[in-house]
């Protein structure tokens, strides 16, 4: 499958920090010999010692072997993590015990090329759901090679290494001070469809330096990913294999951050915000056959968790996606949207606003309702839309992309 | 708007008999003057006195007014019915207080051209949401030439009279015997887009002779509703004007139904779920742009309810129906979404057919798998999808199509 290139898709790759404590290579497992142009497929990251991490996975409950493996290494190592290998081109999940031995064979062999412990290694993989590797040690057996190349990360190479139906590498970084001291972050990730909220969504590694108690590092995780991560969605569909990590190597030399009320805490919790909003939103643009992206803004809503369901109601509606698709103003689907998100409302208390412009106000279209106006802000690739439904503090923010002839065209030849 | 009449669409309309005591007129108030050729858009139905009815209705909290009034009439007039007003070309949803006006304007009309009570009198509007009729009377004002002109129904006329995106009229009758009386039933329904399980969907009426009880009527109907218009989805969008009427006029000359208990109440059940049932899979057939008929069978689940969800996310899916689209057999798209439910499931009790072809066994891709079988199976035009999940014994079968360009370029052009 030859992929155009989304028309959100960067200039550059952009430039990303070094992270003292990490180290990478990529290699080729052959995944997709028979589809293009010869390709990386594999990554191998080695951490050093004292490297804490978080993460989140997928709710589904069909999870890839990968993703029960994390979850049970977090848990196991306690956050403690030396070593992450990824590929992409399959992604062991519904392989059942098949599944299971591929993992045991892959963490062998980061075990026997980097002396390290099995439950401080961390998977994952991503691809086609269902196809068992018949071979248990597909991926491992590239592991020593891999480990013999080892060196500072190339961030791009990384980030092209796990891309499966994406259009470009999607990296982002940053930097803070902890008292006095700069801490560096970078970011990658994948992920253009099968995109969807409530969940850590696909694929998605982030490595600092900054020095931090594992558990405060999963409670922050947690919390951001609430508003970056589970704020987006492409298609509604929710991934086997979605996993965002966090690696900090502790090595940016200043004294640990361990509890929250810590005052340095919040420069760091903002810098890490903002890479993750930044690789989130990447994805959405990103999204499969996505022709224009889609900010959509709740307020007023009984509760923040009211205010989501009433975003997600409309950014995964195909009727609303397809109009905008179209450059269409239908904001009245944006009305069926929310009246099918299960939350109570009041229809006089509904005003809608696309862009600057207001469409609807207090229950019925609004009187200087301006279709030119409203169907300019439709031309746009960026569409804000604003909806207010009530005089609650509920507030959310979703991004999503539309849907065109080209999600139908990815989807329909993916396997071939 | 030109639209390719769906490859589903039957040959002919069906026969339907006439029923005691229903008279019907057609006419047309220029909703669609500017969108093609003529025709007509407007329809009214007669009930002799003693007809009584039955009504399920959208759950969205952004109903249509004219939703909104037959809730109130229903039970203001405890279940008897007179006339019956149905429009397309605008919706009458998310109008504010012109909705409510507009539906005052149309209900006189109807009283002093037939002479009945308001409160029998029911109303639907089927269109574009949110673009309010500036003059009130815009229906009401042909109601005196529909009077004129009321006669036996023409069903298909009527059936063509309430479409909107719909590529053909549709229409299921029956008959049975209630005491050795045979008993009629004409049902009319319309539907493409906005079609969502778990509530009533679009709009679609049946008429019949049967003498019943209102609140017996009442039961069976919202009984019926679940394994039929709630078994079906197009898009997952739940419309504002969604509405399931049943009128029965007594008519047919035997002794009134009352009670569940009654044996004879089992053929007319079986009877208006079969026209019911024909009803909801022809709007499904009719599904903005489908190529495919999907059937999904879940079986084994703990419960009914649970079953249904799981038989929903699979058939509101993208990824599956862009799959099912391009005849591609990926059934790992099925297990991603079986595993976003929201049901708790054992993977490896997990077992998935295309047609009797089996994809996956216990949790894994079935050891006989055969790829070219189950690509067979997804080059036909009726697919059908089984999944077991468990030793439970909840079932749940569901109706959906495929998603195709066509639904893009319908759902991009629908307000031009």
């Amino acid at each position: 499958m030859n992929l155009t290139p989304s028309l959100f898709a960067p200039a550059e790759f952009p430039d990303l920090p070094h992270i003292r404590g990490v180290s990478a290579a990529t290699g080729s497992r052959g995944f997709y010999a028979d589809r293009g142009p010869p390709r990386d497929d594999v990554f191998l990251f080695r951490f050093d010692p004292n490297t804490v991490c978080a993460g989140v996975f997928t709710q589904s409950t069909t999870a890839s072997a990968d993703v029960a493996w994390c979850r049970e290494a977090l848990k196991e190592g306690q956050g403690a993590a030396r070593a992450l290998v990824v590929n992409s081109g399959n992604s062991n999940a519904f392989t059942g015990p098949k599944g299971e031995i591929k993992n045991a064979a892959t963490l062998s062999a980061i075990q026997a090329a980097l002396g390290v412990p099995k439950s401080e290694c961390f998977l994952a993989a991503t691809g086609v759901i269902g196809e068992p590797l018949e071979d248990p040690n597909y991926v491992g057996s590239i592991v020593p090679d891999l480990a013999a190349c080892l060196d500072v990360p190339d961030w791009q190479a990384c980030a092209r290494a796990f891309m499966t139906t994406d259009t470009y590498p999607k990296g982002a970084g940053g930097t803070c001070q902890v008292e006095g001291v700069p801490v560096q972050l970078a970011g990658i990730a994948k992920g253009s469809g099968m995109i969807a909220p409530n969940m850590a969504t696909m694929l998605a590694y982030v490595f600092t330096d900054v020095a931090i108690s594992a558990p405060l590092l999963q409670e922050l995780l947690a919390e951001l990913t609430e508003r970056t991560f589970n704020a987006i969605t492409v298609d509604g569909d929710t991934s086997t294999s979605d996993t965002l990590m966090v690696f900090a190597t502790g090595q940016a030399g200043h004294p640990p951050l361990r509890q929250r009320s810590d005052p340095r805490f919040v420069a760091f919790a903002e810098a890490l915000e903002a890479v993750l909003h930044d690789l989130a939103v990447q994805i959405v643009k990103d999204g499969e056959g996505a022709s224009k992206f889609i900010k959509i803004d709740v307020e007023g809503a009984p509760s923040q968790s009211a205010a989501k369901k009433m975003a997600a109601a409309i950014a995964n509606s195909p009727l609303v996606k397809t109009a905008l698709a179209a450059s269409d103003a239908n904001w009245g689907r944006v009305v069926m949207a929310i009246g099918n998100s299960g939350v109570s409302l009041n229809q006089a208390d509904l005003s809608i606003w696309f862009g600057d412009t207001q469409v609807a106000e207090s229950g019925a279209r609004a009187p200087k309702y301006d279709e030119e106006k409203a169907s300019a802000e439709c031309q746009k690739t960026h569409i804000s839309l604003r909806v207010k439904v009530g005089a609650g503090t509920g507030q959310f923010t979703m991004y999503t992309c539309d849907l065109t002839h080209a999600y139908i065209d990815i989807n329909g030849a993916y396997r071939t």
